[in-house]
């Protein structure tokens, strides 16, 4: 397995040096084609993923795992629309980031290049497979995917028909590669191959992205787990305030940046508490309080340290009475993962101290946490969200896929 | 030592937040202040080195080594300028690096903010001990230093007259601190605390950078090795090719961007070797080179395999005469270690290919390799240079040791 995985980085480095000369033109069309593609072939993909879904739910996975899992008619149009919108991307290489004469006359500039080799190892989510290889293809790069053995059949489909439109259409035949081996561990052996490899992308579980962290020589950017919170202030649009905290918990509650621990001014959760809870229950919500919360929803059962530090990924949340907009703020320094962090307040002085102190990826005032997204900000499709502070924070897109390169222009210049 | 080193990462991380909120202007004058306090106590320093250069000199430390670690007025002198010189370099935090609507109307900013904790472990130059902290504070962070043994007086004796000059203007007392540990392995705890560290910067040897990156949990940064060349093209300027071939080698050879590789192009070995060589042996340099070089100049010595991957640090040469353009730029994407890379050539057309399609940090056209530096480059005191492609490529400055942080300001915007 080795020296396959050897064999692999080796032609995907040869490859990206093609891949870096390649004409935007090219890569447009080879992912509008993989697009079209994908869409004509949604009864293959979509009797793959049944496989893979009765496999599931035959090896009891939660269901916070089968809804990433599952792909409907639906899901495989957006897969296919995202494919398109990421051909129709700006090619982010060539851009001039910076360009100035030094003292000594050399023009120096600072360019955007593509980053030559980029492995994936995700778990769950099949569309990633396309998604993930599109952006990574049109930043200029070579992509290695691997993903979870649980979409095994999603996955192989889905790679087999985006990789027949891409080469067809000029893309180099090892610009991308679906690596299908269902030992995990094995693949880690990629992630020590940093002559070859650039970068290493892990979309998964905490446990799995720190097990490739802890043995990694190529460079690692995770898509860290999202534990949230929404801290409703003093000062504050009820309305407004319940909309966002019930969009945070309950619209896709198995996603990262899901709020997780809700935190309610003490000035407001008597009034507020106990019509959101309802809401919450109705919604089929396990809340989880401290004690000032339970006498307020006796509904609510009692929360431990351990709950404000998870990510549940499910319909159950946690909830804290805080006394000040400063104790929410160490509540969020100390629990949170620095994913996404929301306030609801009418005082703009609150807000530009918790968006200042606060430290996380994204900081929003007045929305939902569910809107620290790629596609939502506008940006394409993102590859995840990074909780590093390293490279690429936050929402990742094809940009984040892309390094710099100086490029210097003298006239003989030495050094005195 | 762990639980001192741990207790030292706390504070660290706790420091870090008011680091992060103080305004320029103390940053600024605190930095001054230890320039100025470096340059009074100019005679405690250099009786401090003066140890230290004894004792390399007992122990048989290379002369690299050794030009590496002393100190003298004129080097503390550049040392105080330096960091008065980054003082007064802007602030990058709070730079606004997008600002733009989503179509939800949602206001998205991309801001630039502080790190947090750097953690910084290096080897024998101790002017890094000032530059580096002073670099760190600039950007807002807090700094742990942890310096090379060789220079363990000099090291010493720099990090108070720094420290007790910032303390003194309002910088917190954690915010810099130099761990005084003989036994390197102790530190390496350091890399695992990604709790509360957020980047460990490794200067060093290549086997001292390679020992930490195989077992950080925290992201990286490597001073990396600079295996460079100087590529003379078929058409150049032949006074401008040798000045520049004699300069990237002999002008400073201990540091990362002297070349270590000459490339000459057929047609201009005969007319140019002779008298380049000459040059190179009455300046003391050891000459190796392929077998085309060795029948020009027969005082040139045989060059193996292992050369072209070596970074001398010292006056020694390998000569390797290629028969095209291409030949170059394989050999350099093949041996080259993507630090700094040059052409000289009059040919705009393979200055652009070689521009192009060498892989490296930073590609010059008629330059000397020399001239890839922070300073050189109008952007203040560098804290290494970086052949990683993540978050960092090339110099690294004060703009390097900050973050970004998406601030989203909404009117009750939730996920539909």
């Amino acid at each position: 397995m080795f020296q396959r995985l050897l064999k692999i980085a080796r032609q995907s480095k040869e490859d990206s040096r093609t891949m870096a000369l390649l004409p935007d033109k090219i890569k447009k069309s080879a992912l509008k084609k993989a697009a079209a593609h994908l869409l004509e072939n949604e009864e293959k993909i979509l009797k793959a993923n049944q496989k893979d879904i009765e496999l599931a739910k035959k090896n009891k996975l939660s269901n916070a795992l089968i809804d990433r899992l599952l792909l409907n008619p639906k899901r495989i149009k957006d897969l296919a629309k995202s494919v398109e919108e990421i051909a129709e991307l700006p090619d982010p290489n060539g851009e001039v980031i910076r360009d100035w004469q030094n003292s000594k006359g050399l023009r120096i500039q600072k360019k955007r290049v593509p980053l030559g080799v980029i492995a994936i190892i995700f778990e769950s989510r099949p569309n990633v497979t396309a998604e993930a290889a599109a952006l990574c293809l049109k930043a200029g790069n070579s992509v290695i995917l691997r993903g979870g053995s649980e979409a095994f059949n999603s996955n192989t489909a889905i790679s087999k028909i985006f990789n027949e439109a891409v080469v067809q259409e000029g893309i180099p035949p090892h610009a991308v590669t679906m690596i299908l081996d269902p030992n995990r561990k094995n693949i880690y052996a990629l992630s020590k191959m940093d002559q070859w490899i650039d970068l290493l992308i892990a979309r998964g579980s905490e446990q799995m992205v720190r097990e490739i962290r802890e043995q990694a020589t190529v460079p690692v950017l995770g898509h860290g787990k999202g534990v949230c919170h929404v801290y409703i202030d003093s000062v504050c649009d009820q309305k407004m305030a319940e909309n966002i905290a019930l969009n945070a918990k309950v619209q896709r509650p198995g996603v990262c940046n899901a709020m997780e621990t809700l935190l309610i001014h003490e000035s407001q959760a008597k009034e507020l508490l106990p019509s959101l809870a309802k809401k919450y229950l109705d919604a089929g919500v396990l809340l989880k309080g401290d004690e000032i919360s339970r006498k307020i929803v006796p509904q609510i059962q009692k929360a431990g340290e351990e709950d404000w530090k998870t990510e549940y990924l499910d319909l159950i949340l946690s909830i804290k009475i805080v006394n000040s907009l400063e104790e929410a703020i160490v509540h969020i320094n100390r629990y949170g993962s620095g994913h996404t962090e929301a306030i609801v307040t009418k005082s703009k002085e609150n807000a530009k101290k918790f968006l200042q102190e606060v430290d996380a990826a994204a900081v929003f005032h007045n929305s939902s946490t569910r809107m620290h997204d790629g596609a939502v900000f506008g940006l394409g499709a993102e590859i995840g969200i990074s909780t590093q502070k390293l490279h690429a924070r936050g929402t990742m897109g094809v940009r984040e896929l892309t390094t710099t390169k100086y490029v210097v222009y003298g006239k003989g210049q030495i050094r005195g």
